[in-house]
């Protein structure tokens, strides 16, 4: 079962925005057992929407719209669609008192341009949004679905999972798409694929492996498409087991989605201990790392952004001669930083990270992308050396990683496993 | 002059990654007066890879792709292009040099798999890639332009700005594309349309006008297409100076891609003054935003993540009596946090967030999305409470954008813009 997500709006094509809505779609047909075999992003113009509905209509049973459902006149979406399917607009009682309702909540007139929100293509069964304005449509026709949604991620979001899911379950007899993947840290990808050759060249043909390098990790995927749940998972499972016996020491994890900082999270939660952090390169982004996660504040204390020497001497109690002898970027700084939050904050652990993030800064010594990433425990603190490249987000990026990755694998007690400098 | 991305990666398709890289392409290639008319992605099939070129070099002058450049067997592009453009793999000696001395300084082995990243169809022009083993690839036919480039975003960003650009512009003789975009405050989507039809019904046929509507405002941008580059600027410019006579108090900013930060970012260098942040329910995410911009030390002194009491007490010196009385989510707690790190770290600035991102904590006095934002100056403090949604991850950007657009606001002596409550 194919699908095809077409998403509408110029702000795409010129890259004002980020296209997050396709991504969420895939996940939930992914779900599902519906590959999607394209993505398109179209124009807010008729012919583009009309070229983009013929060419995926060739070969999908689904097609997914997202975007041009606003009040205002560069959204063509849903009169595009009117006349795609040969309807007239006409008035949906229902959608008419839901948005009357909801701009009267909100102190919004219901003008001429809302009152058109309430017009739909006669033909198409309307997905009630109670989230905005724009009702979703679903259309029907010589056995394909077309199903057009809101471009505001969260409406559209509610809609996928309340209203479009639901029905194409009930619409198709569906199998499964089976992902799973895990995470690799310490060999280059070129190492990774040269080691693990005689199990890749073994896999059945149903099964297909991805590689995911990114800056501190490179992930595996198995994926089997259409098929039984269960054996796909089975068999997914044997061949990761199989895997773990030929690089065992370098997988650290598994994802389902779960990032570095969720895993810490989980770990400290159940053992009730506490975080803090002392950040001077990577400036805040471990600290925003975990308290983006809901219930931060059971296990996250405090973080202090120690940016400036001073700073690093007033909050955190750095030794002023340390930082004179050994410079901010150093190993003893490192470590009176993390010592010093764990302290103040009273917290059971704590990460901290001084180095230079680019692009300027760098000395022979000392060049661009070195960073001490060090841990304090209640037993220990300990400091490691990175060297990254020359790239200021790449650099925050990968040292903010490797820290949480650090106080992980100190937490699990796998601090040992061997990995090349520089790849934690 | 028209183009069209593809995107390549069967992780994009199931929705394990948010393609970010075509947004950014797309921008580089608008800023240049490439129209990008359509994006597509497809998997890492070659059957996939081809029909998306034969559907795109239809009605393109330039296609660029990213992805599926990897050492490993799930990555097909090149191969395929090769076969695509008649042309064989042979060895690049600058390109295999140029690997070798990269793994080597990285302590990687030079391994059959990297040795065949040297491998280029021996057609096309070859675009060294400093960053990474896989080079970029510029195939020129029939007077069409399609460019290959890895899909690690650093890479491709650094290929995209060094090496295709410059060609693409050397290339074709292009027009400008001309976007400007004015940010509104105060006004919904529909009613701000209803204001402003006269004006829009006005507007000149070469000039199209869009609607972005987000959480905390509505952005409307003039676009022009394909056309000179000062009468298209002049013309916006007359258009928008018109529109602020009929929404003036509406128009909170221009956006010409600076996100708030770099505003601010600027205004204190320009001044010489510097910023400390305290944050409790951002997390982090303020001193993030300033410290990910490239020289932030020369204005941004320290942040203090202040999520517990004890740590709002201790770091900032919060009067706990304070606290007990008003609790942590309270004009008086915001504004001496601010006055705190203000005072703590020596600078002339302060921000502070406290609040309750959710998804749970609130209360009926004090719902979710209820947070105080303060600003201290050399000469006051200032606090305004803004109530958000339900959303953690959205409230959380929203109470970090507000923050700094409050303290640029207050910089530009602009704070008294009249606007709705929780639109700043």
């Amino acid at each position: 079962m194919n699908a095809t997500i077409i998403t509408i709006g110029d702000e795409i094509l010129i890259g004002q925005i980020v296209d997050t809505n396709s991504a969420f779609i895939s996940r939930c047909l992914n779900d599902a057992g519906i590959t999607v075999i394209e993505k398109l992003s179209v124009g807010d113009q008729r012919q583009e929407i009309v070229r983009a509905l013929d060419h995926s209509l060739l070969r999908n049973e689904v097609v997914i719209l997202t975007g041009g459902l606003g009040p205002t006149k560069d959204d063509l979406t849903k009169k595009t669609l009117a006349d795609y399917f040969d309807m007239t607009l006409v008035r949906d009682e229902q959608v008419y008192r839901m948005v009357e309702q909801m701009l009267s909540l909100r102190g919004i007139e219901f003008n001429a341009l809302n009152k058109e929100q309430a017009l739909v293509p006669d033909g198409c069964t309307v997905l009630p949004n109670r989230n905005g304005t724009a009702p979703g449509m679903w259309f029907e026709r010589d056995g394909h679905v077309v199903v057009s949604l809101p471009g505001v991620p969260f409406e559209m979001k509610a809609l996928m999972q309340e209203e479009v899911m639901p029905r194409l379950k009930k619409r198709f007899a569906l199998h499964a798409n089976v992902h799973r993947t895990i995470i690799t840290f310490g060999l280059a990808e070129s190492v990774l694929a040269e080691t693990i050759a005689p199990w890749e060249n073994a896999l059945p043909a149903f099964l297909h492996l991805a590689y995911l390098p990114s800056p501190s990790a490179i992930r595996l995927r198995l994926s089997a498409y259409d098929t039984d749940r269960e054996t796909a998972e089975r068999a997914i499972n044997d061949q990761f087991a199989a895997l773990e016996k030929l690089i065992g020491p370098y997988i650290v994890g598994w994802e389902d989605g779960t990032t570095v900082q969720e895993s810490v999270a989980s770990l400290l939660k159940e053992r009730r201990k506490t975080v803090a952090v002392a950040e001077s390169c990577t400036g805040g982004a471990i600290a925003s790392r975990f308290t983006a996660l809901p219930g931060a504040s059971a296990y996250f204390l405090c973080g202090v952004v120690s940016y400036s020497n001073e700073a690093k001497i007033a909050l955190l109690g750095v030794d002023p001669e340390t930082l004179a002898r050994h410079g901010a970027v150093s190993r003893e700084v490192a470590e009176q930083m993390a010592e010093g939050v764990r302290r103040i904050a009273g917290a059971d652990y704590a990460v901290a990270t001084t180095g230079i993030a680019g692009p300027t800064g760098g000395s022979p010594e000392k060049p661009v992308g070195t960073v001490w990433i060090a841990v304090a425990t209640p037993e220990k603190t300990i400091a490691r050396k990175m060297v990254y490249g020359k790239l200021r987000e790449q650099n925050i990026e990968r040292a903010s990683a490797s820290a949480i990755n650090m106080l992980r694998l100190i937490l699990l007690d796998r601090f040992d496993t061997p990995t090349n400098e520089s790849i934690l």
